[in-house]
């Protein structure tokens, strides 16, 4: 199979900015590609050979597109895995698999495979409601506080919530759900393993996460995490379990919790690239879309390596502003040393919308934590007057 | 002025590799483009926000272009520059600026430009026509061997020849010309001069490129180049001077020679992006296409230092093909260490057509050309059967 320059085509089910910085490398290898985005105004709806509207949830659509397809892979999981499924039977190669996108899209099912495969992960009981959930504190099996996961569609911190109390009960909305264990978490981390269908895998180094105290978003990914060799090697070595218990197929993100009693834990996983690895774009000899492209069209992997320490700072709209996006004092932004800004193309900004991002890379971490610092101060994501 | 995710519009004349690259920067910065080129199969004409086919040295085609767009920019040299200078007048900012295009465009005019400017060159005469430069060899003015260049449009070697003998000089096309003494080369360098409209510059470091002794075209470019510290600094000396005396804004591409006896003469400069600075794609901290963008719309300019070695391979058409193309091997390439491919989107090949390049990066220099080489040696760029 050759796909250089030539009419095979790569569909992608979603056109957000994951998409978009795909196309950036499909464009440098000069692979044909089709997008299904629910927006006409999507990112990724530049770089694509064809792009197309429609949801991505309904069979039909993404089962008509499928079959216009050579292979076909998704940026988003929120996607009509019955119609991959389908697509899949009927002889489309669709990667990463549906089998473990199913998985995955359930909180639920993805907690009893880690289980069943010896993954470490919090400790969990299923709910099929709240009040059931409710049923159990009252008989002592659960207390204050734990986690609640809704089992279908979270994302971004929405579908998990810390409760603490009766009150925060109550708010939780109706559905299937899972109770987690609330540990004391000294690191959030994540590893991005890259598994070919020839089975060869690459695992990128251990990166951080720091997360804003309100939104539950990510604020700093800083590449390598500072943590011990020990830690790290542990935590790559779990990532890949992970991956190959999947055994998937592209990229699979896999985020971490480091416990103060020392325990690493899988928190959950994102087969697809992941906000953890853009400091890759800057920062690694392959970066994290490249690499999902290798792995999906099955040709060798490449280093997963960093040639310099990175940093990314995502741009969230700024609370308080809604309407088209004004990026503030880039300017002062782009005077600094190593800086690279990623606009994602969305024109409108909203509280704690995603609209972009920024790597920072210097040979030391430290410096590069430093200078991320002062992008965040400096920049602001507000409305135009 | 702000230009990240508004209806600011970027004009790009040239819709080759060159523009689709620079386009893989627009759509980071998400600043919209519009790109002008008389092939319907551009390499450039995914990625940006409006394609248009036409011919770019008709003076209507470039002028009615300019008048839609907020800023004109362009990825070659053969442009219609009276339509330029039009739209200069008439309000439409063109950068690089029409007044150096219109120097570097003449070659005769460009070396009269460095003799002016006491910017160190071949020693050269102008001629109207090949007889007239014959009449001056029976003077004895001239004598063989000596490099003749067509001061019109030459490209990627067109337009130059070493002439050595009556029959080299009977061959020469008519038109004017220069004749320019031939110097025994030991290396040519280039050295990327970045200038925005506030007179920043940046200047990054110097690179040696090998040439194919019979196509002459550059086969690998590397970064650094291996030569001593104080010929390094005075080739950006140098080309930082030529940057200033055109007062460039944008990018300045310089080439330079290093003679036998320890000299450095500007060969000639392009007023774009350049193949002598793809390996900072994968190399620099600021890879030249986004410099180019951060100069012409009056950004501050990024670092032009590199974070590893880099080496630049071409991918030419193979003699004896023409044809659909085929990446034979490239596989095997991508399994070696530090690559990178960026396959330009043209459909067919032909002997000596530029369809792509390969980046190899690595720590050190030497082993960066050894893989390169492997690079060459491994990948064929052929026609299908």
């Amino acid at each position: 199979m050759t796909y250089f320059s030539t009419d095979f085509t790569l569909g992608i089910l979603g056109g957000g900015q994951l998409g978009k910085m795909l196309l950036a490398e499909t464009l440098k290898y000069d692979i044909r590609t089709a997008v299904l985005d629910p927006s006409a105004d999507a990112p990724a709806r530049f770089g694509c050979q064809r792009f197309e509207q429609g949801d991505l949830l309904d069979y039909d659509t993404v089962y008509q597109f499928g079959k216009k397809v050579n292979l076909l892979t998704f940026e988003i999981e929120n996607v009509n895995v019955d119609a991959l499924e389908q697509l899949e039977k009927e002889g489309v190669t669709v990667y990463p698999t549906p089998k473990s996108l199913r998985t995955i899209q359930d909180k639920g099912l993805q907690k009893d495979f880690y289980k069943k495969h010896n993954i470490p992960t919090a400790p969990f009981e299923y709910f099929s409601s709240p009040t059931l959930l409710n049923e159990s504190l009252i008989q002592g099996k659960w207390s204050y506080p734990f986690v609640w996961k809704s089992t279908r569609f979270g994302y971004d911190g929405n579908g998990v919530k810390i409760v603490r109390n009766d009150k925060d009960l109550a708010s939780l909305p109706q559905g299937d759900c899972i109770a987690e264990e609330y540990a004391s978490i000294t690191k959030e981390l994540a590893v991005i393993v890259a598994r070919n269908a020839k089975g060869e895998t690459v695992t990128y180094p251990v990166v951080e996460m720091e997360f804003h105290p309100e939104a539950n978003q990510v604020e700093y990914v800083l590449c390598p995490a500072r943590i011990p060799q020990t830690i790290s090697e542990r935590a790559q070595k779990i990532a890949l379990q992970v991956a190959q218990s999947f055994e998937s197929i592209g990229l699979l993100a896999v985020e971490l919790f480091l416990t103060q009693t020392g325990e690493i834990w899988v928190n959950e996983v994102a087969p697809r690239p992941h906000n953890s690895g853009h400091y890759s774009i800057e920062a690694s000899y392959t970066n994290q879309f490249e690499q999902h492209l290798r792995a999906i069209l099955n040709l060798p992997l490449g280093s997963p390596k960093s040639k310099v320490a990175g940093v990314m700072v995502n741009l969230v709209g700024e609370e308080g502003y809604t309407g088209d996006v004004l990026y503030k004092h880039i300017e002062e932004v782009l005077a600094l040393e190593g800086v690279t800004p990623h606009i994602y193309g969305k024109r409108q900004t909203r509280p704690f919308r995603k609209m972009g991002h920024i790597t920072i890379v210097h040979p030391n971490i430290e410096i590069a934590r430093i200078i991320a610092q002062k992008v965040k101060e400096t920049i602001r994501v507000i409305a135009k007057k």
